[in-house]
């Protein structure tokens, strides 16, 4: 028999994910009930488990998800061969990646605290190949003498920092478009491992 | 009479703000109850409500005297007049301040959802007050020449998030100590606002 477009079971799993992302986000991972997430899709609780083993897997999935789409993008965009130009595109990409998707970022960083011991060591060593990323970019520019750097793995935890940071104030339709907002904070970075040591 | 050293009334206040802060760390403001707070200090819940009116005041209170001593312990510095020396004091500052409170600094950016509309405003305005601070710093720089800047607003908050960022992955006793970390981030800050854009 065909596979109905639209069957519960296919329409089910993104909304329980986008109920749960949007649930812990507003509330905390601590704070928020299978039942509540039910509710907020639309089936009974018990449905929940048809798709997920319980909540810390939910989390973990939401977590591990924003992770892996995260590190696949990375990987998809042009390699650019001078360091400067790929420290751009990191900041740029790294920017507009993060701007999309608030919640996920916010729990990203926020429901660490709430991952099982296993999945904590998961989700840190997806995000330590996202460092690690960067970290090879700056040090391939230290090694052409493009940026000097005293520490590699500081400035790239850094400059991570620096750039996630624009989620915290940033809006659609405020002062700065979002085109110049990834130009400035691109040109910081730049700047931040450019140059002679102060 | 005497006042008691060590009464009672004396030693619930702090220790009911030291259970809330580590509890709301822990699992989020929405998570956690007046009666857990109570259990932790080893009082009952009836008792709290002697020293604060409700949880979002206890949550107030803790988030507006973190920022307030920030601000004072700022004010208190010396004063340079070198803009580049001035930064320098500031990012050191920002950093050893903030490693000394990793819960209230984790509380103050992860709960400002939870906060109500009038509470969120007065929180809003003390950090506006501390940017401005850092601003004042960097368009004053900018002013002499000492630093090139496209946008000192956007500037201000990149520097804050990077500074910040710190308190995600420092540990006392691990590879670079205190003062090293101090002294490579403050001088990305100044290299991020130094030089021309590029």
């Amino acid at each position: 028999m065909a596979r109905k477009i639209g069957s519960s079971s296919e329409i089910t799993g993104p909304r329980i994910r986008d109920a749960a992302l949007r649930l812990f986000a507003r509330h905390g991972f601590a704070a928020v009930s299978m039942r509540q997430i039910a509710a907020e899709v639309g089936v009974q609780a018990g449905a929940l488990y048809l798709y997920t083993a319980d909540k810390q897997a939910l989390l973990f999935d939401l977590m591990q998800d924003h992770m892996t789409d995260l590190l696949c993008t990375l990987q998809a965009l042009p390699q650019c061969s001078d360091p400067a130009a790929q420290l751009d595109q990191f900041a740029r990409f790294h920017i507009g990646y993060h701007l999309d998707r608030p919640d996920a970022v916010f729990i990203a960083y926020m429901e660490l605290r709430s991952l099982s011991p296993e999945n904590f060591a998961a989700i840190e060593s997806l995000r330590r190949r996202y460092e690690t990323h960067l970290q090879e970019i700056l040090s391939e520019g230290a090694a052409k003498g493009v940026f000097t750097l005293s520490d590699a793995k500081m400035a790239t935890l850094a400059l991570i920092a620096m750039l996630t940071g624009v989620t915290n104030w940033y809006r659609e339709g405020g002062r700065l478009s979002r085109s110049d907002v990834q130009t400035l904070y691109a040109d910081m970075a730049l700047r931040a491992v450019s140059g002679p040591p102060i």
